[in-house]
């Protein structure tokens, strides 16, 4: 039976797994992030173990470069990761496996599994962010993944910062307290001494990671318009706070839009992704039966 | 020969034109808006006159319903505006003169006549931003008009506002200092006592301004990542302030996002409307021609 390959790559460990969907996994593999060339030598060794497949999907950290005319199409290009910046890994990864590679970013990815077997089936236009180490952003508009210039990098945008509440700078080497600066769990974790996981019971830290997520959640209503708003990574399943973000994002929004959607249903509005932690990996299988 | 309608509706004035493009414009009035029975019959009186069309574009001020399967589609929905909440524009329009409606917000329809005649021809993912008395936004994003949920209200994002520096509290009924509360002309008569017009000579107005629409400027960029942005609207005419907005924009950017069209053409990449103040009543007559 046919078979598609998905790698979401990410900054500490990259996922492979070979199936067609949810319900149809029949392998996976958990690489940690090393260098390129070591990383995608095990991506390619699992194919080459577990394949045969039709087609890779891939959903990359990046920023990455995935307009098909382009010469550098499939290539991570400007990441801070050190050894990782203008990578090549779409190319060698078709090149190495000789299949068809779908290339796309990892949020859209997940944006696209969701859109498939997730949360946002019969949708058009949502978004899905990704709340972890860093924070990015991906979705669909008019029922086509985001692409435009670049791609979507939610995680940029300024957001108002008191700084009598809150003097931390923020960590985002480009911008310091741009969203991701503030309120990603690298943030969280410089700005309280301690990582995310390991702050489960103080309420303060909680409190104002979902006015900063808030904040930067209005403005991503404000501009897309979006049918719903799924929130994976690893920050955004703390438990509690997602009902935090829920609350706030109504008092931000004071009864400006009277759309029942948001206003009757803020729990089912903003959420939880309907795969998990695996939204990223079944979505790159998803990107891989799109060509 | 053929010819279609166009409104630009305006919480001061309507804009209606006959015709089927910027080279074929028959016949134009603008309306001072007054109350809705009056202002919508002023509009009916007008195609009377000028008409026949085959079908009629209305590029609204909202929030608006242009959700074709709701029962109150053609709406004005929760404007502040008095005497305007739940106003029936488009289905009266289409039963007073009997032609097909094409119902859309303002800057949806200013982006679609910049798509066909504009600025933006040949782009798929685009903004068209107002910056007059409030401040809205509309575009496509892969070759469709941005709805969604609803449909965008860029002007009700928050950004950065340091009261220190500016101790102003915005003029938006629902958020105070929004994007729009901060800086939109009606934000700037209100912190510098006068209109916007006659404060030309004033330097720190327009510096504080362009700040605030690059901060702005900067959440549009990172959610749809647009291939170019238009700004039109009275404020956004104002001279030298679009080339101030284009460094603070690259300074906010600071190097993140290697995409040559900002870097290295940012007065190409953030620009006026190729159709100038005539974008929405040219878009609306657009929009009637997609019926």
């Amino acid at each position: 039976m046919t078979a598609y390959g998905g790698i979401e790559t990410g900054g500490s460990k990259w996922e492979c797994a070979v199936g067609t969907g949810p319900d149809d996994l029949r392998a996976a593999e958990t690489i940690r992030t090393t260098t390129p060339a070591e990383t995608i030598g095990r991506a390619v060794a699992f194919f080459e173990r577990e394949g045969p497949v039709e087609a890779i999907g891939i959903g990359s950290f990046g920023p990455i470069d995935q307009k098909l005319s382009s010469p550098t199409w499939g290539h991570i290009t400007s990441t801070p990761k050190p050894g990782w910046a203008h990578t090549d890994v779409g190319r060698q990864i078709q090149r190495r496996l000789s299949v068809p590679v779908a290339f796309d970013t990892d949020v859209n990815a997940a944006a696209l599994g969701e859109h498939w077997w997730g949360a946002c089936q019969g949708l058009e236009t949502f978004c899905y962010i990704t709340v972890g180490t860093g924070i990015g952003g991906g979705g669909m508009a008019g029922g086509k993944l985001l692409h435009g210039l670049l791609h979507p990098e939610f995680g940029h945008m300024r957001i108002p910062h008191d700084r009598d509440a809150d003097p931390f700078d923020g960590v985002c080497p480009y911008h310091g307290d741009c969203w991701e600066g503030l309120a990603s769990g690298l943030a969280i974790e410089a700005r309280w001494g301690h990582p995310a996981a390991s702050l489960d019971g103080d309420q303060a830290v909680w409190e104002l990671e979902a006015r900063y997520l808030a904040l930067g959640l209005v403005s991503v209503l404000c501009v897309l318009s979006p049918e719903r708003i799924v929130i994976g990574g690893g920050v955004a399943h703390h438990e509690g706070l997602l009902a935090l973000v829920q609350r706030d994002v109504l008092t931000l929004m004071n009864g400006y839009l009277e759309a029942s959607a948001v206003v009757d249903d803020i729990a089912g509005y903003i959420t939880l992704p309907g795969l998990g932690m695996r939204a990223g990996v079944l979505g790159a299988i998803a990107l891989a039966q799109t060509l």
